[in-house]
C-alpha cells in the first residue's frame, strides 16, 4: 500500500468535510446525543474495520468520538485510510 | 457523589494493580491479542458503563485499549470510578 503525496491527499480529503490532516494523520471529530448512540456507531465502524483489515486510532468520552486514521506500514496517509474514512462517513450519516 | 481524598484512592487503588492516579484521573492501560478482543471487552465494558451511568475517557489502537476514569461533576475521582473500575477488572479477567 503506497504511501499518498499531500497533493492526493488534499484531492480525496475535498470528498469528505471535517476530516483534517493533522501530524501525518487524518482526523476528525463526532457529537452525537449520548454514550449509547456514539458506542453503537462505534460497533458499526469496528465491523467495518475488521471487514477492511484496517484499525484507526480513536478516542470516545461521553457522546464525543474523535478518530484518527493512518496506515502504520507506510508510516503515512494510503488508499485504506481513505476508503476507511467513506466508510465512517456513511456509517455516521445512516446513524 | 463526594470526592475522594488522596488517602482514599490510595487505600482503594491497593486493590487494583494497574491503576494509576495520573493528572487527577485513574488510568490503566491493557492489551489484548487484537482488535476483535479488544473490541469485545469495549463493547461489554459500555454495557456495564450504561448500567452504572458512569462512563469513562478511552482510546483504542488495534489491540490496545486506555481507560481514564474521573467524575466531571465533583471535579476528581469518587466511589463512581472506584466502582466502574472494579467492573472492567472483572470484564477483563473474565476476557
Amino acid at each position: 500500500m503506497k504511501k499518498l503525496s499531500t497533493d492526493q491527499i488534499d484531492r480525496a480529503l475535498k470528498e469528505f468535510p471535517g476530516w483534517k490532516l493533522v501530524n501525518d494523520m487524518l482526523e476528525k471529530s463526532f457529537t452525537f446525543n449520548d454514550f449509547k448512540e456514539a458506542f453503537s456507531v462505534m460497533t458499526h465502524i469496528a465491523f467495518e474495520c475488521e471487514k477492511q483489515d484496517h484499525h484507526p486510532n480513536w478516542e470516545n468520552v461521553y457522546n464525543s468520538l474523535s478518530i484518527k486514521l493512518s496506515t502504520h506500514d507506510a508510516d503515512g496517509i494510503t488508499q485504506k485510510d481513505i476508503d476507511l474514512a467513506k466508510s465512517i462517513e456513511k456509517i455516521v450519516a445512516q446513524s
